[in-house]
């Protein structure tokens, strides 16, 4: 039948959360590789190095030095992208050639003193610590700013430049493109069907299964039926949250507990510390507070870029940049590949 | 001054092609880089391999022997993402869960016989034979196909897997998402100001002269004001032509001679065969050949990835896949670079 064969012929699917769509070319897994092989990440970590900036009691690029944190560790990134007292471009006017101010705070935060842990391989308290920092952080900082950015470059493939198990978190005083096209589709979404976007999404998904990676009583983590990374998964809450700062103890718990499993299976897909580029979108803050959203729902986008194997990655080049996202296997195919692996970690086994 | 200082503070510019803002954060330049090194470029390839499926007699995978070409060759990919015949997917009603039929055909272009020639160093003559090919094509397949995607990736870094000069071209029976986005902010701008956007800013930027990297007296290559990748380049005729089949014979051989100029310049920036994506975009075809396309104006971007060096490249990772891109030097810092530097290949010299 025409509907059967649809899964393993090229097709577009809609990305309701970014207005676009996506092709999926299933049957290009086939063709052999012979282009780039990445280096396998770094698989022998000390616990601690001296040289290391990030290590506890070691000095930074600035000269200061860390404490001797036994938990997570937050300081000011020594290199910031975006800087709270930036002046005014002043603008030309012309269309063709805008600017705006930019503003912000960039914040660097370790999950755990040793560089030889991960969040999969860390205990399940040390992660609710890290989400209870991230939630204390999205409070704090969103205070003043619209947007607190978290996010997490894990591997060197990824642009991570220091193996200590650590994330960022960039507050501006603007909404970058990606929330604010996330916030008009959800807000569009609200309008037209009277319930959240992710959370009708939510319920589809667990009733369907098929792209279901992991799930617990309060979360949900899926391969999007409009995924465009090859293993890329939607992390969200089954009960309405606006921003990470609103969950309960016990969703923090469970959170907890969902990362660890998803993350093992990352890591168990290629025994490999699995790269990818994670971070959470919630409801905007500052100025946003005040105002009605509930057409938002907390989650979080996972993107690896591994493909084939620890060390083939997908390129999303010159047909994905210049026309449009392009995937060489079904999310349903990821995510059975997914539910399917052992949650007890290579590395402990 | 405040209009002074901005340049070399972070601010944000708008992307009037995408409807989009990036975070342009030139202090960046000066953090000290401790991540992925990158291998250079394969800088020794035979002329020619008998093994490899591009070159002239050659077999490739599907056992089709390509003939003894000595000038471009077109052949129907072997691996293709889009396929003529796809079944449609039939569609599930559900907004979240939207599928659409895609239908197209993959070609590959070899530019030249010989293996050890890139386009910057191949005769001016031969550059004009792939122009007068691209523009057939475009012509033979628009009159089917609503858009035709001509791009290169050049360099293991941006996926290419093939060091035989090539680039591909894919037709699809539906815009795709950049096009679509580009096709609507140029309408938006022809409405509102009565002139093709890309003609207007041409002509700005032919006066402004901080962002020319080069240019002739019918083409102009810049780094546009609103450059993500840290040497991108926009690429376009001052004349308002639609598509690249309406080149002249003139324009064509100005083309020629401006693309080996820039190519040059890129390769000299870092003594190496310079990794890159670029692809054509033109007014759409098919059906939309007998619609009005004034608001289109012909133009390539230039997408390389290399930052620092021949081996340290920007990694558009977590904040910009998550929020929003970010670079670490200004467009007019890169296209002062490149503009000093000499026209004559570093191989030839
Ligand atoms: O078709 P190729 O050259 O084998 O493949 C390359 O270009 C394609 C189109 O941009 C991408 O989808 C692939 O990820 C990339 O490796
Ligand atoms: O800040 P880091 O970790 O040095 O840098 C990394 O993440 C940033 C934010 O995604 C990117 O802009 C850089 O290109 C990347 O190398």
């Amino acid at each position: 039948g025409r509907k059967i064969g649809s899964k393993f012929h090229q097709h577009l699917r809609y990305n309701p959360l970014r207005d676009s769509w996506v092709l999926v070319s299933a049957h290009r897994m086939k063709r052999p590789w012979a282009g780039q092989v990445e280096r396998p990440p770094e698989e022998h970590i000390p616990r601690y190095d001296p040289n290391n900036p990030l290590c506890p009691g070691n000095k930074r690029a600035n000269g200061k030095g860390n404490p001797d944190y036994d938990s997570t560790f937050v300081f000011e990134n020594d290199f910031p992208a975006l800087q709270p007292d930036a002046p005014d471009p002043g603008s030309d006017q012309d269309p063709l050639f805008q600017s705006k101010a930019a503003r912000g705070v960039c914040k660097v935060m370790c999950f755990h003193p040793w560089s030889d842990v991960t969040l999969p391989l860390m205990k399940k308290e040390e992660v609710v610590n890290v989400i209870d920092k991230w939630a204390e952080l999205v409070e704090e900082l969103g205070t003043i700013y619209p947007w607190v950015q978290i996010f997490e470059n894990k591997g060197a493939m990824m642009g991570c430049s220091n193996p200590h198990p650590h994330c960022q978190v960039w507050a501006s005083n603007f909404l970058p493109n990606e929330p604010a096209l996330s916030d008009r589709c959800q807000r569009a979404y609200y309008e037209k069907h009277g319930e959240p976007m992710l959370l009708q999404y939510a319920k589809r998904e667990a009733e369907k299964k098929e792209r279901v990676v992991v799930e617990s009583s309060d979360w949900l983590a899926v391969v999007p039926y409009w995924a465009t990374w090859p293993y890329q998964t939607l992390l969200l809450p089954r009960r309405h949250v606006l921003r990470i700062s609103d969950l309960t103890t016990e969703e923090r718990e469970g959170l907890a507990a969902i990362m660890k499993r998803l993350l093992t299976k990352y890591d168990n897909l290629f025994e490999v510390s699995f790269p990818y580029s994670m971070g959470w979108h919630g409801a905007p803050t500052g100025p946003y507070l005040k105002e009605d959203n509930s057409h938002w729902q907390l989650h979080a986008h996972y993107y690896p870029p591994l493909l084939r194997s620890a060390t083939v990655k997908k390129f999303m080049v010159g047909y994905e940049m210049l026309a449009q996202e392009q995937r060489d296997l079904t999310p349903e195919q990821a995510a059975e590949k997914l539910r399917n692996l052992p949650e007890e970690h290579y590395k402990t086994r």
